[in-house]
């Protein structure tokens, strides 16, 4: 029987995972993936990534692509790998997809969120997928910043490419927007979330432009500086990367 | 310098603890915040709860006494705490309490938040708060049922008291509403809470009552069979406890 090329959305708590790709010795979302494939399809089956969320990153929209033969119904395939799979990952959607398709350099665009929310004290309950704030940052000028993200340039201020590669995207949005909170909380507790949408992202790239922001939230950088810090395409001048719990892929466009 | 009686409002996230309850050689949520209040007081504190909750049940509101001799501000104390305390445990509020106060007997009502989801496949970003159903459960029938455990009365049938101690307790709400969900998801994701409030809770009784509404819910019971459960007393005609991960003890009053 010949092999067939499959496209599957796959979501997941990444707080136990040393991040999406495979290292030995450490738990990762694709050597989850891969270790579920080979015991459902008996092949070693090699997975690819629309993205490779770090460490501690979750995901409710990853796309994973692969070959494989498999000769029951696609929907076993989903429920079998369900029935095997950790607990925190979870595969939500299995189709075929054409020959040539591969998540991650078929992949148009990705959107990424990242949950901040402000609160004097921490919440456990709300700590695992949002980075918190003791007090409210000034919106508006982390708006003002975020809007000079939505171009096409070198995003070296913010992330490092696979060596040799292009540092230029395209930034299609890039905003702050409320959220609503996922507790009925009676403290003030405030949630926003950031959304960004390009169609790649460098290493790093969306926690460092978030960890920058917040420094212009709570006043140690202006705008201006934010708008500087992104033209000079200098790493070391970026603030550092924001926490990894807050961010999710959440969605990637073919 | 004498002692003074505390009273602390703690919230946590329960997966990672054997329970509130201290135990040799298991992480407890008493274990953590005793260890907490040996390191910053420098003496050993007993550390009484509103509520003995379980294994990976979570709380929001859980409220704690003690009496210790600390001679800084209240604040530095929850501040030290919540400094030392594990990322998922949290101090909320600290107060100085009247000496005769007592978290657990001075407590007047406990509310208990039960969070369902309803959904084909398991959502790994909404599992560690809330336990999935497959498919959407006979709304109706299970509020009926719900609405037959607010009375006096005695609830052995759905929890055990501490060895010679009444089973009778008063609840004076019950039932089920409608709750946003935490994430912004496509999918048609349906979120649904039961909240009880009574003077106090047998052990078990919550996940006991709603893991015997489910079963009316998914139609293996009817409203009728519930009401009789409920008047038999008998522990072993109720269905399984459903898991911990959906309960939340969310406020206690005094």
């Amino acid at each position: 029987m010949a092999e067939r090329n499959y496209r599957l959305t796959v979501a997941y708590d990444g707080v136990a995972y040393s991040g999406f790709q495979i290292q030995a010795d450490c738990p990762t979302i694709q050597g989850e993936l891969e270790k579920a494939l080979a015991a459902l399809t008996g092949q070693f089956v090699r997975v690819h990534g629309a993205g490779r969320t770090d460490a501690g990153v979750h995901a409710q929209g990853q796309v994973i692509s692969f070959q494989a033969e498999w000769r029951h119904p696609l929907e076993d395939l989903q429920r079998g790998m369900n029935a095997l799979l950790p607990r925190d990952i979870a595969v939500r959607d299995a189709e075929w997809a054409p020959e040539g398709f591969h998540a991650r350099y078929s992949a148009v665009s990705r959107e990424y969120l990242y949950n901040l929310y402000i609160a004097p004290i921490r919440e456990p309950l709300m700590d695992r997928y949002a980075h918190r704030l003791a007090s409210a940052p000034a919106w508006e000028a982390m708006e003002q910043a975020a809007a000079m993200l939505v171009r096409e340039g070198d995003f070296a201020a913010f992330g490092q490419a696979t060596a040799g590669q292009s540092t230029t995207r395209t930034v299609w949005q890039a905003g702050w927007r409320a959220r609503s909170l996922p507790w009925a909380l009676e403290q003030p507790v405030e949630m926003r979330e950031f959304a960004i949408v390009a169609n790649g992202f460098l290493r790093g790239m969306v926690r460092r432009i978030v960890g920058t922001l917040i420094d212009v939230g709570l006043g140690a950088l202006d705008p201006e500086e934010f708008g500087q810090i992104l033209q000079e395409r200098d790493i070391r001048r970026a603030s550092p990367p924001a926490p990894a719990c807050g961010l999710v892929l959440w969605r990637v466009n073919y």
